[in-house]
């Protein structure tokens, strides 16, 4: 089916992407070929460019090119308020729907021991050195409310509670513009038991 | 929204993608950065080689880093044949389910005056060469069933057809596997008169 080794070569590279398969790489490839040549040489750029310089900050684990995130830079936002979760996907959703302008720490994944990922793997140390150095009152816990999730929340916590941090979890419940009847029963069940005077 | 720039500039390249907009974008990245650095490093040089090397077959509009395909190199293939598609995901299609071993030819598109588009636009200059050069015995439509396809089919098959090439072309009717009740009205039409004795 090689055409053309490079066409080869590019479909073939094409299938790294999450949920691309030889169909869609196919027709990624074309379409770029066919009339987006200046985007994709754009893309080629910013693409070997990112995986060359960008790394995790030092305080936060959130993806930058320096040695510190534009976050912890940013000396108008308060550091002593540390939001924890799980994924730079989470940051940036954070960053978009919320006020919230203090710092983050981001875990880069969830204590799963039986794959192999414990404290270390989170940057743990990293956030308790942080924790030791720094006055944090308030730590946001943002993760996931799976079974993983509880388990590292559970751990942040006990973490946060001996420097003296007053640890806060983001609200479970129905979702805004969920019909009762529709919501799933552990869903249900945590948001009456979670209720709340008007 | 901006945490890093190398980073803000990696999603927003992706989005010159078919089919991608700022979440599978933002998805995309992520992904190629927490994991599959090799991989992404391989897709950036991948596509910055196609975008600078890959042009179209001086003899069928192929792409090809070459000045001629492999199919049109290929000497074992019947140049007497030639198969004449939209677009090169067809010439893919064509390959992966037929057993036909002889020449393509690519439009890169379909007549369509309306978008500026008439037969040099298409290559039929080039076309209209290679039928006058070699004998081209069979010259095989495979373009698509609509209005544009229909038009472009026509027009080719009188120039084939001023060059004594005999004109076929590939069957339309019920798909494989198709039920008949849930077949399109213009399909089945089609079908039916385009009968054939068992």
């Amino acid at each position: 089916m090689a055409f053309s080794p490079a066409l080869a070569r590019l479909i073939d590279a094409f299938r790294v992407l999450p949920g691309v398969g030889a169909k869609s790489a196919q027709r990624m490839a074309f379409h770029l070929l066919q009339g987006e040549r200046a985007g994709g040489a754009k893309l080629a750029t910013a693409l070997a460019e990112a995986v060359e310089h960008i790394q995790h900050c030092q305080r936060c684990r959130m993806f930058t090119e320096s040695d510190y995130c534009e976050i912890c830079r940013n000396e108008r936002r308060d550091a002593t308020r540390v939001c924890v979760v799980e994924s730079p996907a989470d940051v940036m959703a954070l960053e978009q729907n919320t006020d919230f302008r203090g710092h983050y720490f981001v875990l880069m994944g969830r204590l799963s021991p039986i794959d192999g990922i414990g404290p270390e793997e989170l940057g743990l140390n990293i956030l308790r050195a942080r924790l030791a150095d720094g006055p944090v009152e308030e730590l946001i816990l943002a993760v996931g409310a799976t079974v993983e999730g509880e388990a590292t929340a559970q751990y942040v916590a006990e973490l946060a509670e001996r420097y003296g941090a007053s640890v806060t979890r983001i609200a479970q419940g129905v979702p805004v513009g969920g019909e009762l009847e529709y919501v799933d029963a552990g869903t249900l069940s945590q948001a009456f038991s979670g209720r709340r005077p008007l």
